[in-house]
């Protein structure tokens, strides 16, 4: 495909070119900076809310029904759902989301899994592509749900606009507690499952956590959901919306779209680092030396980092290897 | 203090120059190359035993019998603890560690405290060289705690020779199977708090598990304990001996040396060309300005992440800033 031809398929939101467009940035395709370059300029228009949370929480249904109450309300609504990938859980996992993709007949919703693992780095720049093909594509309304299990997953909820934390009562309440607050990410807390025994505690809680927090500007909201049978999600949305609200007000939008952008560009530093200095050497042989020199203590990875940075920066890698 | 000195006194096993060491590395002094040139070839005695798990599971009271165990045994013991760190519950952890630290009035073991805010990548690092000073100081088992909350965490178990996963029962099981099947990462899984009911249930839960992955040699083993009476540590000590002992047979220790060598150089050069590249531009007012062309969407982060690399290796930065 030609990327012009490429690039007006997402603009026509086409589905097939929007999937074939995030397939490209997935694979880390030599295009996807120009595709980049021509995608990003239209976007800016989707309000994204990230979706976090351990596993069990019900996040799935609750995305489900949150897209739901969006697309009621005339939205287009796009859905990035990061999933664990392992052996022995990615397949069930992944498994779970195509079959919700394929029940979901809508052609106004569009749903994309991508796995997590994360060995290099590549993962938040992939969600980042992920989201400006949607944005670019009209989809006003874009949820990014994931397993709030490590860096990576956390690093991609900072994405949002809005971030989602979903804790349910009975899961090791305090451990669950403890974690949000540790993560500090949440704008507002769902307790799903709130047809549950200890709701109130698991309230309080989160209330306790929040009164122990310093919160400069916006305090985050706790709404209580059953999203299997659509409860509180109104109450959700309107949550979500006071949240925009706030962000809205002068002064407060720029910093958290500023720390996002640094976030990002480091991210895109750390991957683009990576692959520029280890790829060459991984092809010519020269990295399993270097691992082995560290192995046998004649060398320390952070020399050998600062020596092949130095060296790439010289533009004259293989004469300046140690060892 | 002269870096000879100070050398000089970690390998003289001073245990203010241990700490004073471990400072310097971790404050990301200027010296910190040059201190593990010198300490590195020293090292390598030691065994490194990795002990992670959620937050309640008993980790710190795990580590502080096997330490004791391993005392008795005639070893000198270093013990790592990286704490997560959060205005909400960092001071209280580390408080706890700190009591622990001060009963422990054996000089023959030695508590360091790490925080895990870790938004520059150098936690891994620094972790890195606080085990390179205690191995090059004597202490002949080093016990690496964190909490398995982030990739940063996961990270640094992975410095170890051996991992163990700490669960407990009845604290959403299913979940904490998961996740630790998620990270893939114990040589031993620890059932702590083994006096509780659920414990049978979650054992066959693990064993389910590792049936479900393929082994290709080492079957992680499954210790319960009840670490706060002491119970089971001697069984764990043995279960932890015996995964040496299969690291010891030909062709195992190495792959497992060369993986983790390689991803400490990841973690290097992610660091460094951070640092390389962004100080500067902190410095000069440069970065708010990018970040606000990122903001604007006149420029997208994997571009100006590219154009950055490209430019600090043409070391001609200053004059090929987008925007």
């Amino acid at each position: 495909v030609q990327l012009q031809d490429l690039i007006a398929s997402v603009l026509d939101r086409d589905r097939r070119g929007v999937a074939r467009c995030i397939s490209l940035l997935e694979r880390g395709d030599p295009r996807t900076l120009q595709i980049l370059d021509l995608l990003v300029p239209h976007g800016g228009k989707a309000r994204v809310v990230g979706v976090t949370g351990a596993p069990g929480t019900g996040k799935s249904t609750l995305v489900g029904a949150l897209a739901e109450h969006y697309r009621a309300a005339g939205h287009r609504v796009g859905i990035i759902a990061v999933d664990p990938s392992s052996p022995f859980s990615g397949g069930a996992l992944l498994g779970d989301r195509i079959r919700m993709a394929r029940s979901s007949a809508d052609p106004e919703v569009f749903i994309r899994s991508m796995a997590s693992r994360d060995e290099l780095g590549g993962l938040a720049p992939a969600a980042y592509g992920a989201l400006q093909v949607l944005d670019a594509a009209g989809y006003d309304r874009i949820l990014v749900e994931t397993v709030g299990a490590g860096q990576a997953e956390v690093d991609i909820v900072q994405l949002a606009h809005t971030t989602l934390v979903v804790l349910v009562p009975g899961l090791g309440d305090d451990v669950q507690v403890l974690k949000a607050g540790i993560m500090e990410i949440a704008d507002v807390y769902v307790i799903n499952k709130a047809e549950r025994e200890g709701t109130q505690r698991l309230q309080a809680a989160v209330g306790s956590l929040l009164d122990l927090a310093e919160h400069t500007g916006h305090r985050p909201g706790v709404v209580r959901t059953v999203a299997s049978e659509g409860r509180g999600i109104t109450e959700l949305a309107q949550a979500v919306a006071e949240h925009w609200t706030h962000l809205d007000r002068p002064g407060r939008r720029q910093p958290r779209l500023l720390r996002q952008a640094e976030l990002m560009l480091r991210k895109a530093l750390q991957a683009e680092a990576l692959r520029s200095v280890l790829d060459p050497l991984r092809r010519d042989g020269g990295l399993e030396r270097l691992l082995d020199e560290i192995v046998q203590r004649r060398a320390h990875p952070l020399r050998v980092a600062q020596d092949l940075l130095e060296a790439h920066r010289a533009g004259a890698r293989s004469s300046a290897l140690p060892g």
